[in-house]
């Protein structure tokens, strides 16, 4: 099938991205959700900065909100400390815990043309709860009458939740809580009720039995989730052998709703695939993708903070043409068009 | 504190139950709901089953209910198979699943005096759906209004969840399908509105951040549930430092919500506690166990198919006096009276 990644590409980078905290450097501006807000289109990014550490040499420092302040502090660990895993640059790692290098807030970017971006100078949304302690992450808008909704990770040593936020205007934010708690990611509302119900899809990452897949839930509220039913699930030994969750806000096309999500490797090989759900059931699907209708393969997917790794928290459709907005490396934004009659000839 | 187990114990082994299916043998009888059924005590055991094996030397048998018929079927793995673990008798380990040595359903069993139970030749609930291909488990039964609810673990391939069935006659049932995604475990209901609302505990088990703790849920209709707040987190190097999880079903005590928990060390030396929880809103603890209040002591408790395990899913209040029905050693059931002065006496 035909992609057309932006020449512009990427979009946006770290550098781009001013910190929001004296002693902080941005390492990643990535994962947006996106959305039309007016005549613009709007992004919300996930960015995560870290403190600046006069001794990389001699110990990693963990930025979190304080247990009691809920404001952000920095905590020191000596990298000769008895069991300390820093091997993954994201994370450090002990036997009975795991912090994280950064800290994400979301920042809000606005362009004309989609491609040129103004982005905030301050946050939109900033870590404030006990279950944001370690930051917010990976926003999925979806507009549903005259508001937007932003499912969004909230990250804390209680676990990794769902949350639900909304607004109207982008300015004032309301907060709501958590919708699905741990361990559970790459939740995202659908942008219609359905038979009379909200629906969501979310991504358990169970630890005992079973593997990171997607699952449909129903709400008459947004705000408590039910009929959870299992939607689409690993391939072991395929580029989706490791896990599978939602990307993009799933959207309406003739034949149902189309939904773009990523699969991963066991050895983190980030990809994105297509899933048309049936319409009034979309606990059904329909078609799906056989191969990646995305994959690392431009030198800012396959080389970064983490490479090898493409990741949609959303896309724009306008007619025939959905560009889908996504992560890069977990580093950098980047957008590739496609058309949707491709995509359907794409699944199998 | 004065614990007084009953002299009977073990109330129900194993050899009191008679296997639901022909070539099986009943592994386990334990970890039972329990509840007040006119003028009985009406347990719902989990019975733990397993294929009688002709070849225990040369492979081990899993049984679960086909993809396809949804009905019990065998699978035999040689225990000469690749990367297999069978070092602990209820599970078959390879590096990307896990499956069940036994499959569990709930049966029935009734008292008029608490002590002497008759145990139905038939199962009450069975696994049929395709989240219980691998057994249901732990159930919590809830009286609200003329209606009991059952709170049951659901294990299948996808994972292990919390379902919902309900009867008013334990003849006929209503299954209302998953209330909680994986992984959950140890849910229950309160047994009344609070603030107007049904209220739940749960036990999220995380796989990359957090531990298996305590949480509370809220829901209008018990269907759907949002609301999520941690409630009560293990704590390191204690008897509590490796998971902790709701018990019996809370009750009311003046002064306030009394709810007994298990916990277990790092090890899987479980044990019983007790929380008191806020009536008006039970996500504040007020006083809590510092010590168990119930740990494994008896020889029915130190050894059995899994030794060092005293596990509840309910109790009896009548009065000052509770008691608790228990998994013993997960073999067999038994019960232990304490009063609630003395309970209240034992937390800080």
């Amino acid at each position: 099938m035909s992609v057309k990644r932006f020449t512009e590409n990427p979009l946006i980078t770290p550098a781009d991205v001013k910190p929001s905290m004296e002693g902080y450097e941005v390492l990643c501006a990535f994962n947006p959700g996106v959305i039309e807000f007016g005549k613009e289109i709007l992004l919300l990014i996930r960015v995560a900065e870290r403190p600046i550490n006069p001794n990389p040499d001699r110990s990693v420092l963990v930025p979190m909100l304080g247990e009691e302040s809920l404001r952000p502090e920095i905590v020191e660990f000596p990298l000769d400390s008895p069991d300390i895993d820093v091997s993954d640059p994201r994370v450090v790692v002990f036997p009975d815990a795991l912090y994280l290098t950064s800290i994400s807030h979301l920042r809000i970017a606005r362009s004309l043309d989609g491609i040129h971006f103004v982005i905030d100078e301050h946050p939109a949304l900033f870590p404030q709860t006990e279950y944001e302690r370690y930051g917010i992450e990976d926003p999925r808008i979806t507009k549903i009458r005259d508001t937007y909704y932003v499912v969004y990770k909230g990250v804390s040593p209680t676990g990794i939740t769902q949350c639900l936020a909304s607004t109207r205007d982008f300015v004032i934010w309301n907060r709501h809580g958590i919708i699905l708690p741990p361990e559970n990611m790459d939740a995202m509302l659908f942008p219609a009720k359905i038979n009379g119900r909200f629906a969501a899809l979310h991504r358990p990452q169970p630890k005992m039995i079973g593997s990171p897949n997607m699952w449909l839930a129903w709400s008459d509220d947004l705000i408590h989730w039910g009929g959870h039913k299992f939607l689409l699930g690993c391939s072991t030994g395929t580029w989706e052998g490791g896990r599978i969750g939602g990307g993009a806000v799933p959207f309406r096309v003739n034949e149902g709703w189309l939904a773009i999500y990523h699969a991963a490797t066991l050895e983190d090989h980030y990809c994105l695939g297509a899933v048309l759900l049936d319409y009034a059931d979309p606990s059904k699907v329909l078609r799906k993708s056989i191969r990646p209708i995305l994959a690392p393969e431009a030198h800012y997917e396959t080389t970064g903070f983490k490479s090898n790794v493409v990741f949609t928290c959303g896309a724009i459709v306008k007619g025939e043409v959905v560009t889908i907005y996504y992560g890069a490396a977990d580093e950098s934004i980047c957008a590739a068009e496609m058309t949707i009659s491709d995509i359907m000839d794409s699944m199998s």
